[in-house]
């Protein structure tokens, strides 16, 4: 199985990467995606897979008859900006080596299996994350998302249709969710636990609930120069302050809250700003202290704003509530991995989206430094085939009994 | 002439302009920039004036023979992002209108004259101002300026050999620069002095020294969601106590300093920032007060990238010392335009570059409301045509004299 691992890893590297800095650059419905696309359907009909798209653009690879209750693994190959190799490839990775590791033993499943491959998990490209997944569980509005605009200004649908994808096809597809009897994804840990406790594996207990939240500055541009700093509406200025309060207060409130994302126009050197959008990202373990937590962060933004002659605006993006997963399940695969550690996570997945209508469980491979959504993310090849094996562990347990 | 103005202004105003915004993207070397010089080139061949370029990208229209001792007007077409429609072109019609006036009146010179438009005075698309006046003068290296890259890692030399220039021919220009006896900017006030003391016209005395300084912010690009906030190294922290730093020590000092142009990576959502470039442009009326200024905003950014575990580093990106015209050309042009008020300007302009190197002058037109370097920058007719009554005086006195 090593090589096995290795060779799907190696082709799987190139694609995407930015050799520059060694991020990944793995954007939905672009030319790379729909390599990573052709690569999973290759891979998946040469196990004897029979490869379909749903009706959201999520590639599922079926071994037995597609029907209900089948037994479903996989990730997503997308990758936020400058991301690692691990991060949703991984999962999937090891959904067609476990599958393939059930079928070289000759396992006899009960059950029909799936491999899916969910598309535009991160959210890189339209700025809302399990697209995929909130399309077919019907948590995301067909006509919001068809309308969502990428940095280009390029519609979602408009992306579609390039890619030779049918956006009219979007919204909830009762028959592509009924299909899931239950969803186990693997991926790699976001987090430093498992190597805190020295084990290569963990299941998830629950996702911390989190959300995305557009912080608009609205100033006026002028002449950097010669605009005296008392005439000045400058959206900058509120903006640096919102940053510190959003860390001042998610300390306080024990969790985090995140600015990566700042578009300044018009984004001269030599001119005050005019705009200023930003963007929150916020986690902690339940809903209330989240929502206390921008609350608090929206309150000192308007302050700031108003004290400069600032226009400010919130806008919610998206919000996942907290999710936990089905203890039952959760302690039956403890029990089939004889005992591994349970562990919470900050990090949005499909499997948290699916958690809400059908049994779904994670499983988490050891990350020794913790580094995630970072070029440096990583995994020893060690933990990775730990990981394989246990997924091909559970899969065995659910398709056969 | 009020129909005159009005034909050049209307033949200009839709160049560039984003019809979103209102604003201008008149960058240097683009599709756009090429039409801006077609129109002068065919507007200055319809005056029966010679048009050539010289080694630098800068155009000359010449009334008379080109030689040394001329008298030189006129200002750029280019914009910063998102301009305004009266930054650079009015210094230009204005020019071309004052030469057609003296034309009309049958002024016969005493001397050459020429109607210059400087290349990329605004430093829009390669990060540093008065591109065409700094390599004339000899005073920004021509190895330099061919390497400097724009945001899509373009460099000038490639931009300027794809717009059909000649890069290698970059450097000062002796030839050049000896035909410049005198030369006179017109320009729209960049600030509100001629509106509170009521008058249409100025005459420069000053302009501030000043620089622009890119600020590099190392940390760590990591999972916005699963990171701790003791485990992160998040470069947008110390820029955002930066941007509050520069604005408490402009104050105190009594200069100005901007944040206008922020680029953050990866640029994620949900990713914490690896690295933040931020641009300080900074501002005062004398040299000593911008050093310590600048000094005092990188100790405080310093301090805070310390803090956090982030790298920081200042790179001076242009300097321009103080200009203080030659006040026996200012007072002649005072005495020559019936006594207009003199004042300072917080801007760079091709004319500071200029004035190191010959006698030089600048007009400016009221600006209602002071705004530039933003779609609302904006000056009456009635001023506009008063500049160029006032420019053709002042031309007229200098040709004759």
């Amino acid at each position: 199985m090593t090589s096995s691992f290795h060779d799907l890893w190696s082709e799987l590297e190139p694609l995407g990467r930015n050799d520059r800095t060694g991020g990944y650059e793995r954007y939905a419905w672009t030319e790379v995606d729909l390599q990573l696309r052709a690569w999973f359907a290759e891979r998946a009909a040469g196990m004897g897979l029979s490869v379909e798209y749903d009706r959201n653009g999520n590639q599922w690879a079926w071994w037995g008859t597609p029907g209900p209750g089948a037994v479903v693994t996989g990730s997503h190959l997308d990758s936020v900006p400058g991301g690692g190799a691990f991060d949703g490839p991984l999962g999937v990775v090891s959904a067609l080596l476990a599958v393939a590791d059930l079928q070289a033993r000759g396992v006899r499943p009960g059950r029909s299996l799936a491999v899916v491959n969910f598309a535009d998990e991160e959210g890189a490209r339209f700025g809302i994350a399990c697209i995929g997944s909130q399309l077919l569980t019907g948590v995301l509005d067909p006509e919001r998302a068809r309308r969502l605009t990428d940095a280009d200004g390029t519609t979602l649908a408009d992306a579609m249709s390039a890619a030779g994808a049918d956006p009219a096809a979007l919204g909830r597809d009762v028959r592509a969710l009924d299909r899931i009897g239950v969803f186990v994804e693997l991926h790699v840990e976001q987090g430093v636990h498992l190597n805190d406790v020295g084990a290569a594996i963990g299941v998830a207990s629950a996702i911390w609930p989190h959300g995305r939240w557009r912080c608009s500055f609205h100033g006026e541009g002028n002449h950097a120069g010669t605009t005296r700093l008392a005439d000045r509406r400058d959206p900058m200025l509120p903006f640096a302050s919102t940053v510190l309060a959003a860390r001042d207060v998610a300390e306080r409130a024990g969790g985090v809250a995140t600015f990566g994302k700042v578009l300044v126009r018009p984004g001269g050197t030599n001119v005050i700003a005019s705009v200023v959008d930003a963007w929150l990202d916020s986690r902690a373990p339940d809903e209330t202290t989240v929502r206390s937590l921008v609350d608090a962060v929206a309150g000192a933004a308007q302050e700031a704003a108003d004290r400069h002659g600032v226009g400010f605006r919130l806008e919610e993006e998206s919000w996942s509530p907290v999710v936990n997963f089905r203890s039952a399940l959760r302690d039956h695969l403890v029990g089939v991995l004889g005992g591994v550690p349970v562990l919470p996570t900050g990090a949005g997945h499909d499997a948290g989206v699916l958690a809400a209508h059908v049994p779904t469980a994670m499983l988490f491979v050891r990350n020794p430094t913790g580094v995630s959504h970072s070029p440096a993310e990583r995994a020893e090849v060690a933990d990775c085939l730990a990981g394989v094996q246990a997924l091909a562990a559970v899969l065995e347990d659910l398709v056969t009994s």
